[in-house]
């Protein structure tokens, strides 16, 4: 830190993605990308002829993504906004719909980007607990006077909320915003989106970083009413108008198109967290309902430290939160079905094999 | 605009990119890219391998590509933050090093993008006239309390500051950030980066959409003080943690390795520039002394509105802005010959060959 650090900046709290050690290959299931290769849509998209217009700047309008991403949820080009990831996407929107007194509503145990980008623009966070089982109770959020950001399915619980609650949260308070960040919701939980048409306060945010295999490319999006996206297109204007890069304006519509890949790799995840959960409840874990490309999960036999420790030593990379109520758990991205095969031989091997 | 945008949103002033028009093929002398390719380097580490491994986040240290420019600029890693271009760099600047009682200072004519981006933030803008003739006075800066911007060459003028100015600024204040943006330094302007070592409070902003022909790719990059990086890594990873992608870390790194190809570009650009401004000249206009890659002329004989009208009714796009103090002026990218010669004849063919 320098001399120089604003107090502003001196407050907040830096996120710490998941590790990425160089020391040897790990198979990595601590930061919930997809274990498939984008679709072959994607490769074709990209090619050297496009690599060589780099020179141009790319559409700050993101047109042809933001019309592909459209006709895939039923939308108009006029209700999507997309950013270099949903991370930026979700730090316009607490810009433009957050500020002195109206703060930031979010649970306890969630994403933990939403209180570093709270911090980033100087805003109250107000953390509100989930039950003791870690469901959400919406009735927490019933007129509040906070924009309320609610992520479904819940990271790194991967459990879900209902969207007759999130209606529900919707119709009581139609003077506040609620962010739905659905960056998990392909993998078997119930969209918002069919509520856009009906609400003007729902804001929902997706990524192409885990069910379209495009984490490397950095591609989010948001979709709501017309005039939250302007919101979030003026705050877009105000800090990086070319804020997606060409190749990956290509590669995102050439993802977003590709709706039989894209089916067939979420239901392969799906198979795969199936199998996992099945084979960590046999051996006495305790694994939360997940509906996410995640499971969390925990053993009596074993702290959560001590098994991301052990796992590691193994070569097989998991993410652990040293946090009250959560530091029981690890978090294991659902990889391929070999990787997970890998995984639970491992556990085996660490002593945790059911002694029944 | 929605009900819902905050009163901090509703006072930004969000930046108008170049226009982008479809209605027919231009030659695009208005948003100041290259008129080259990237350097075939970069066409050689954009594979379709690497394409395939889209489904993996990037680095968020961006090791590979901060190491490659530290190696070009003689520095070492941890002086060199990348972003989504350097608006993005600036932007993670105006968080770190302003604040409540530090705002930014900047000229009444520069990047339109420094009030917007102190907008963002909430901060106080103080915009400093540049001199009658655009030069920019450093007396003006000194004492003053807020963090200073310099853009070097600036724009849209293409004029520079002699460096002696800005070590006189950094040695006067020493517990104050004055921030050079480099955007157009290597068109034959002094760079600010030798003073790196001796200064700790010097920031100094540079960006890949120019010079190394990557406007596309969004990549930016800040050299400094190992503290002053950290501040900024403090910022990025409190917005978004992988904020450059995959292929542009590569895209990059391949460009800023191949000092040749980037040396001949840079150098073709100045030739047209030369060729442009005495051809300009000869017709009457007057130019300003640019280090740029582009330049910025007016003539008696016709407005700056009418002039950028005219060429783009006949398929060349140039930047007008409708402001005090450069309405009189367009500002024209150099392009390559080609194009140059054909700006040159559209202007005879509009009636501005010199009568003399």
């Amino acid at each position: 830190m320098s001399r120089f650090l604003s107090s502003e900046a001196r407050c907040l709290f830096p996120y710490t993605p998941g590790e990425q050690p160089r020391d040897q290959q790990y198979i990595k299931l601590n930061t919930n990308e997809s274990p498939f290769p984008p679709s072959p849509e994607v490769l074709k998209a990209v090619t050297q002829t496009e690599t060589g217009r780099l020179y141009l700047y790319s559409d700050p309008t993101c047109a042809a993504l933001n019309g592909a991403i459209a006709e895939r949820y039923g939308l108009q080009s006029e209700n999507v906004i997309t950013g270099n990831g949903s991370d930026e996407i979700l730090a316009f929107a607490f810009r433009a719909f957050c500020g002195k007194g109206r703060g930031a509503a979010f649970a306890d145990i969630t994403y933990g980007f939403y209180e570093a980008q709270a911090a980033l623009f100087g805003l109250e966070a107000l953390r509100v607990p989930l039950r003791e089982d870690f469901t959400l109770n919406i009735e927490d959020y019933i007129n509040l006077s906070a924009t309320v950001v609610i992520a479904n399915p819940n990271a790194p619980t991967g459990m879900t909320v209902p969207v007759t609650d999130i209606r529900r949260l919707l119709e009581h308070d139609p003077n506040r915003v609620v962010i739905v960040d659905e960056a998990y919701v392909d993998f078997g939980a119930e969209s918002c989106v069919p509520l856009i048409q009906e609400f003007e306060n729902l804001l929902v945010t997706q990524t192409m970083s885990k069910s379209r295999s495009l984490a490397g490319g950095r591609i989010g999006f948001a979709l709501g009413a017309r005039e939250l996206i302007e919101d979030l297109n003026r705050v877009k204007y105000s800090f990086n108008p070319y804020n997606v890069n060409r190749l990956s304006l290509l590669a995102g519509a050439a993802a977003v198109k590709d709706e039989d890949y894209f089916q067939a790799c979420c239901r392969a995840v799906q198979d795969n967290r199936t199998w996992t959960m099945k084979a960590l409840e046999v051996r006495g874990f305790t694994v939360l309902p997940s509906s996410a490309n995640f499971i969390f999960a925990k053993s009596d036999r074993i702290s959560g430290g001590e098994l991301y420790r052990k796992l590691k030593e193994n070569g097989i990379l998991v993410r652990w939160f040293d946090r009250d109520r959560i530091r029981d758990f690890v978090r294991v991205t659902i990889g391929s079905r070999e990787q997970m095969v890998v995984l639970i031989d491992t556990i085996d091997r660490i002593g945790l094999r059911n002694e029944k």
